[in-house]
């Protein structure tokens, strides 16, 4: 028997298809969503349908509509959205403390459970932080270096705690890491912590973690950015 | 000069009011929320408005419609849906990793920042869960040992890591707290570890930790619960 499919879980559908746009990069964080007369001819829904989607993604967080100029993507998902307004709420101090729980568990389980593929990323992302750092542009070796710290906690291979330190840390990062120079030139692309996971000596790799976790406690109260 | 509310600025409205319902616990976890004819007249919205509202409180994962039987309030907020959406699609291995680094992290806080009402909330806890114990009442006992560690959490004065430890973890606490026996006596209400944030030893209190997590693990391993 056909099951008579009503206007709300069809929305459902183009939330759950829409969502899926988002999080494969198709439609890239930042970017305008196509039109509500592209979207309805793409998706096959009338505009009542289309719209209702949308707005319960505008809810979540994970669209932003600008009057008159369109729809954008602000989160790459619904945990991106969520995490990020709840960081928004919290003092850079909390979330650097939270992060410094995650990544003395992420090293510790990486020393463990690194794969060769893992220690090739964090070369590779040990090398962007270095030819960025050389060419002195901040912007690229603070991206830079957020990739080496995602490839880190990915190499924990435990799942949730690499999604949320995704999710919940890309901002923070930004605003430390933007606010100094390149301070310490020992811990560009972090080379002690990746010879500790390489080692697999997970003692090593925690000293790694205090330390630069205590840097950015420093450039913290430095620019007093908790105040 | 008046600003005009569109229907999506007050449905917008109405989502924030119902959340706020949901989180000051008017509208507990699992009760079925007012009628559409009842919240229309208390919020004086129309249908059309109501009905958006609630639809994107169902995409979050907040409500729940059941045909035929209602409105159901499925999450306390959104960070709590959404969490508790990431922790299904999680081994429990994933989750007690996620909680160890959170748990130590929390009593190192906890040793420095707690205060007096720390202590008294956390010896209240403690005395619910030997109370529980003595009756053998498994199901106060499992409530009673998620209190206490909430509390735990509470002592770090951290309310980024209390908040995403509240709605990280309630579920694993049940699934495997409810899966074993009281087990180890002497993990009852946490003596050792109470003890170790009132001497604010946060060694001693770490290693309290490393020894209830590993207990956590075993029950794991013995049900087999991560197959």
């Amino acid at each position: 028997m056909l099951k008579k499919l009503s206007r709300t879980s069809l929305a459902d559908q183009v939330y759950k298809e829409m969502g899926d746009m988002i999080a494969s990069g198709k439609w890239p964080s930042g970017s305008r969503i196509p039109s509500e007369t592209e979207l309805m001819e793409q998706l096959g829904v009338s505009r009542n349908t289309l719209r209702e989607a949308v707005r319960a993604m505008v809810h979540v967080g994970m669209l932003e509509t600008k009057q008159g100029d369109g729809t954008f993507v602000k989160a790459t998902s619904a945990l991106n959205a969520i995490l990020q307004k709840r960081v928004q709420h919290s003092t850079l101090l909390e979330t650097i403390e939270v992060r410094h729980a995650l990544d003395r568990q992420a090293v510790a389980l990486a020393c463990a459970k690194r794969t060769d593929e893992d220690l090739a990323t964090l070369e590779h992302c040990r090398r962007l932080c270095m030819t960025a750092f050389r060419e002195q542009d901040l912007e690229r070796f603070v991206r830079a270096d957020w990739l080496l710290h995602q490839a880190v906690a990915a190499a924990s291979h435990n799942a949730l705690l690499t999604d949320i330190y995704a999710n919940l840390f890309e901002e923070i990062q930004m605003s430390i890491a933007s606010t100094t120079e390149f301070g310490d030139d020992a811990l560009v692309g972090h080379p002690a912590l990746l010879q500790a996971i390489r080692d697999r000596h997970a003692d090593r790799a925690v000293q790694e973690v205090d330390a630069y976790i205590a840097v950015n406690k420093s450039v913290l109260r430095k620019h007093d950015l908790d105040a």
